[in-house]
């Protein structure tokens, strides 16, 4: 861990937020003992230091903050288009900084749980989070449209609502009861419908169905007759072979060959309308970063933003070699039927409805959510839409 | 022009690259002579100086190189989501240097006539262009694949190939030739085909229409008969107003709004198939970026990214009310007819093959990306055609 051996050169600074890096200290030191009772996550705090105080200077015009935060990620270094972003917005910090803004990336479970981002931002465990919103609507439901909700925005359309269209915005209010600030983190594009034993030609094929698949996604489908089964991701390849589930969803193809489903089942199914066009989330200590100088405010604006392009361009690149492989492989790609999309759509939208009547702040965001979803259909059902169509038809 | 202000504070060192900056300056001085006569351009070159020099601290410590870079734009700021994108680069250059790196963005005709960017790189008038890659296949065509071609990639496809794909690797190989730098630069997402005074059934439709459209677009509606005529954009609206011609393109509802087209023909179609993807470019003169401090240059490479995705964005979110608004005023929108865009994909297909027959550069570039195209069209017609398919269906 090459990052912490490094901060371990740092010295305080009265000037600076040295105290505030003291109290750090002592949560990490407490959490480290709690969760993984390591040493070296203290010598990861806040810290800053006058970078010349050695040579005499004036040191008003002379220091150079320095920052080291600590990031833990929802996704695992085997996610590497998921993980690979969260590891290129720390190298460019660092870049640009010239090392004075160092984040040391981390995957789940290494100080903190994969679905435990944000508590781990509020308790001060970490400064960065790369996670999903939706992992938290336990907190806050009308977190989920920060990443998606099932037949909403596609991947363009969530990023043009987020950084456009007021999205952003809207989450904010909700994010500053949490101390933390949002940045959209990366979109991995319309996910796959997921792997299934037996083909699914009807919703009556639904009925009974034992499928792996949380959140939204899963409440839509337990209202088609589903029976929703909820297991970590390391269990479901286990649970497919041995035929204890029928079904899983998971991501894409780039992401799910790893995981080995192909092995056990052979139909694979699409789009993943629960998953349309889900973006990632990048969090931050508000505080924090509110008390970075304005030039690492600035990094980091510009940095996640890279961040979450590159995703999506990994995704778009690797899929299509993937899909191939899975195909030579034997999987069978096929389309959830139309009816099947149709009678989903509907008992979403009846959720959203329900969702939004008993409580003020999903309404807040479900209204001008929708307004723009209609908007944003009514242009890319054209040229967009056309053109993709001819270029390249679905049979 | 504050920034050419503040540049005058400036002052140059031996140890920078000051003799380099000298002859910018007699460059600089020649080109302003013979393009514009303005002074304050000279003030504008690379200018390095040491940060502290006033207080006897070690230079070699102390030392804060500062940057003033010109750059020159091929879109006017009445193309705001273009315009506006290279001016969110400079101003997230000047914010994470802390003021030490500045560009000026300058619109077309200011100091460089909007197709001669590539030109005033090399000549040194400016470090920085934001243009398209294609208004200079006059001297190399493969370069038009840095931007699209017709039927080529669509915009998220065109974004992999370029960052993912290996496409940014072959276009560097050309532009080095050229002393330049490229990176990708933003988006439009799908273009619309254009405005016509009379609908257009069929290809005999086709048949003597005088038409504005420059480019590859241009040969191939040639091809298929059309009367193509070129001009400057300034011209087009009058053009068509007084019937000197009968349809010209432009860019989408956002852009084609402002210039007013809708007032003088009232028939929309889509998709504009010769551009399903166009990438623009930031290109920077290679020399001075790799003089440049490595966190200058990774601020750069970082912030190029970010104004790339902030374009594609500003179109998806604007291009839907604009749309609405064009509807409202009593356009006629309206698609191309499928006979017709087989016809032209098949003079398309013909005259890639013809180009590469002629041209080893053209060749090198052809074959792997249409590898590349039918690799990333078996994805994109799934998961992705699928959900918008079902999500915003084409009537």
């Amino acid at each position: 861990m090459s990052d912490h051996e490094r901060n371990g050169d740092t010295t305080h600074d009265a000037r600076s937020t040295g105290a505030d890096s003291a109290n750090d200290r002592r949560r990490l030191d407490r959490r480290s003992l709690l969760r993984r009772g390591g040493a070296g996550a203290g010598l990861a705090a806040l810290a800053a230091c006058g970078g010349s105080s050695g040579n005499g200077a004036g040191p008003a015009v002379h220091t150079r903050q320095r920052v080291s935060w600590m990031l833990t990620s929802s996704f695992p270094s085997a996610l590497d288009a998921m993980f690979g972003s969260a590891q290129l917005l720390a190298r460019r910090l660092k870049e640009m900084s010239d090392g004075a803004f160092v984040v040391s990336v981390h995957q789940p479970g290494e100080y903190v749980p994969p679905f435990e981002v944000l508590d781990a931002l509020q308790d001060g465990t970490v400064q960065v989070g790369h996670t999903a919103s939706y992992y938290y609507k336990g907190k806050v439901e009308a977190l989920a449209f920060d990443t998606c909700v099932p037949f909403g925005l596609a991947p363009r359309q969530q990023q043009a609502w987020l950084h456009q269209g007021g999205g952003r915005e809207l989450i904010a209010e909700i994010y500053a009861q949490f101390g933390v600030l949002a940045f959209p983190g990366g979109n991995t594009g319309v996910q796959m419908g997921g792997w299934f034993r037996d083909p699914v030609e009807s919703v009556a094929d639904l009925k009974g169905l034992r499928m792996r698949i949380p959140g939204f996604g899963g409440d839509v489908m337990q209202a088609l007759g589903v029976s929703v089964q909820n297991m970590p991701g390391g269990e479901i390849y286990t649970s497919l072979e041995t035929a204890r589930i029928d079904a899983t969803e998971w991501v894409g193809p780039y992401d799910d060959e790893k995981l080995g489903f192909y092995k056990a089942v052979e139909n694979y199914y699409f789009p993943g309308w629960w998953e349309p066009g889900p973006e990632l989330t990048f969090m931050v200590d508000r505080a924090r970063f509110e008390a970075l100088p304005s030039a690492f405010r600035s990094m980091f604006e510009v940095a996640v933003r890279e961040a979450a392009a590159h995703m999506q361009q990994v995704y778009d690149a690797q899929n299509p070699a993937a899909l191939k492989r899975l195909v030579d492989a034997g999987v069978q790609v096929r389309p959830f039927t139309q009816d099947l999309m149709r009678e989903a759509r509907t008992a979403t939208e009846d959720m959203l409805s329900s969702k939004a009547a008993a409580d003020p702040t999903y309404a807040r965001i479900l209204e001008p959510w929708r307004a723009f979803r209609t908007r944003s259909n009514a242009w890319f059902r054209g040229a967009e839409l056309a053109y993709a169509n001819f270029a390249y038809p679905l049979d």
